[in-house]
């Protein structure tokens, strides 16, 4: 059953969607995309129809390139490049290019492993720090690691979808260079890019529908020989030198990305969202620290401000709240089947209205439950 | 500028899209998108804001598999694959999983080349015929190649974008697996599944956006192990055993591809397409061979259905008529940059209207330059 949701002016019946990824989009965006979808910009084709080296399409992607470098003020000397295959395939593609010697990982939760499991079938991966002990829950110290000077990189993930954590201060990689997937958290604040050698992000969390990945990378760092059976298209140095077009890009989902460009920058740029994503995530932690049914999974210093995951501690009661919660027009706060419980994602096109309405659901399913 | 069309009930400005990829697509299927964008349904979201394991996204890939097959009669012995990074990852794809001794490649045209070129990095690539020496304008008789029986497989681009040509007869592989890159004439008519062992399809020629892959595979060919260092979602193995969701697939792009099969059988499914295709080709073709002008590029026999390149032998003429034709509302006509004159590709969402249109534009256009 489709609740329809408060929000003024809403003639449809969108729901709230906590989901992870994909996840929800500015309604605005959306609007404009099905507004476009048959005659882009009066060319008489959709986006989906036009040649990728059109001039129309090289406008899309180079303001979208403009309008990130903008949101993120990215130095000249980092690229920017459009890809397609997944995070998974990142995952691979990293040492695939970069991996000569030894890398150092530091697991924080499934996507690092996942990321330390694909460069272990290059050799010379080595796992620097783990928060296994205690499922995910926090972030290592990382002030001082096990890192030698033959490590081509430092592998993190920044912020962990899955468990809800977040490093809020990177690691001493003792000068070398640090490789970040930021999916989850991209765009979600502003950030200091220098202190990254090579970032990526998934956009299906904040940014797009899922098929792109976008890869910022400082070009000294890009400038190595891939192994000798790397596929044209998993080279970085070579897809920069394209300006990611080598091949076909994934044109529809890049357009999409540069929409919400645009609306973040409308909404007053990346310090301005990261102010709200604070609010929105103060909300709920705020509600979660002085619940007696519910509570927070995460150390509180580490704790993310686009996922939160919590748990009542019983586990018929987390599917009562599920169902429930989904018949008043909020789906996908059931937690990832690897943790259970439940979870948030509140990314930047969730609306503040959306974890109120969930704060307050909250609260009257502990009144009707203790 | 742009010309209105001369199709019944448009409102809007839409073109004719000759474009060869990402190319026109049904009408019909981008009104649904565009109505469904913001709720999918009555679910109160966008397919792009789906987590890819909602039971609403499992209904949307499995519907698009069931309505795949049925279209091309799919045998169940053969796995269906959604994947992503694009046919140049594939090129690469291909023999990491597969090429453990030799392999045999038909050079046909730049598509074939450049998989020849990726395949040749991990050695055992062997050139079986080429038909370079006259500008891919003909495809080689292929009755009796050397293929010996340590070759892993044999390789073809069934439908040359570029050179517009086909293979109209598969090549005699001696009893070796036949892998076929058919992406520029995938759904144009019936093919006969069980004639190859690995069909693979970029959609952004007859069937969807930009940034999706399908693979049709015999399962027992894919039962391999590939190159250790492959990265999981390279495991054609794995990604069929996980029916394409071991990461989060290009969600949007399926969903847009499963408008389309539900299109193409609405049409009538694959025969009634051919006979569509084969008319509209008609159309072209027959003024080719007629023109004191224009003539096409390819040997008759050889001709493709879906792309048809034709020149004037004047390059000023050829430049003005690409101009011209654009100011009457047909885009896209230039020939690709390798071959130059004009090329128009007539993919099945292409209205007979729309090649009638340039039939005529082309007669006027020879009247007033001869």
């Amino acid at each position: 059953m489709i609740h329809k949701n408060e929000r003024k002016g809403k003639e449809m019946g969108r729901v709230f969607n906590f989901s992870a990824g994909p996840a929800v989009l500015p309604e605005e965006v959306l609007k404009t995309a099905a507004e476009e979808m048959l005659d882009y910009h009066g060319c008489g084709m959709s986006v989906m129809e036009m040649s990728h080296r059109s001039k129309m399409f090289d406008e899309i992607i180079k303001t979208a390139e403009a309008d990130l470098r903008e949101l993120l003020s990215i130095p000249d000397d980092y690229s920017v490049i459009f890809l397609q295959g997944g995070a998974h395939l990142l995952f691979g593609g990293i040492p695939m290019n970069f991996l000569k010697r030894k890398a150092g990982y530091i697991i924080t939760g499934q996507w690092a492993k996942k990321a330390f499991s694909e460069a272990k079938k290059f050799g010379g991966a080595v796992e620097l720090a783990s928060s296994a002990d205690k499922t995910f829950s926090y972030i290592p110290d990382c002030s001082d690691l096990p890192i030698t000077d033959d490590m081509d990189y430092v592998y993190i993930c920044e912020n962990n979808t899955i468990y809800g954590t977040k490093f809020h201060t990177l690691p001493n990689t003792k000068g070398r260079p640090l490789v970040a997937d930021v999916s989850s958290c991209f765009l979600s604040e502003p950030m200091d890019v220098e202190k990254y050698d090579f970032i990526y992000a998934g956009v299906q969390k904040n940014v797009g529908p899922a098929g792109v990945q976008i890869v910022i990378a400082k070009k000294s760092f890009l400038d190595v020989e891939p192994a000798p059976y790397t596929p044209d298209i998993m080279n970085y140095k070579l897809m920069a030198e394209k300006e990611s077009l080598l091949n076909t890009p994934p044109c529809y989902g890049i357009y999409i990305c540069g929409l919400v460009f645009k609306w973040l920058k409308k909404m007053g740029g990346l310090s301005e969202m990261k102010k709200k994503n604070e609010e929105k995530a103060a909300l709920l932690y705020d509600f979660l620290d002085e619940s007696k049914l519910f509570k927070g999974t995460v150390r509180k210093e580490d704790r993310s401000i686009m996922n939160v995951p919590f748990i009542t501690g019983n586990e018929e009661l987390d599917a009562k709240f599920v169902k429930e919660s989904k018949e008043a027009g909020m789906e996908n706060l059931k937690g990832h089947r690897s943790v259970g419980g439940m979870r948030a994602s509140i990314y930047n096109a969730m609306p503040k209205e959306g974890v109120e309405k969930l704060v307050s659901f909250m609260k009257e399913f502990e009144k009707n439950n203790s």
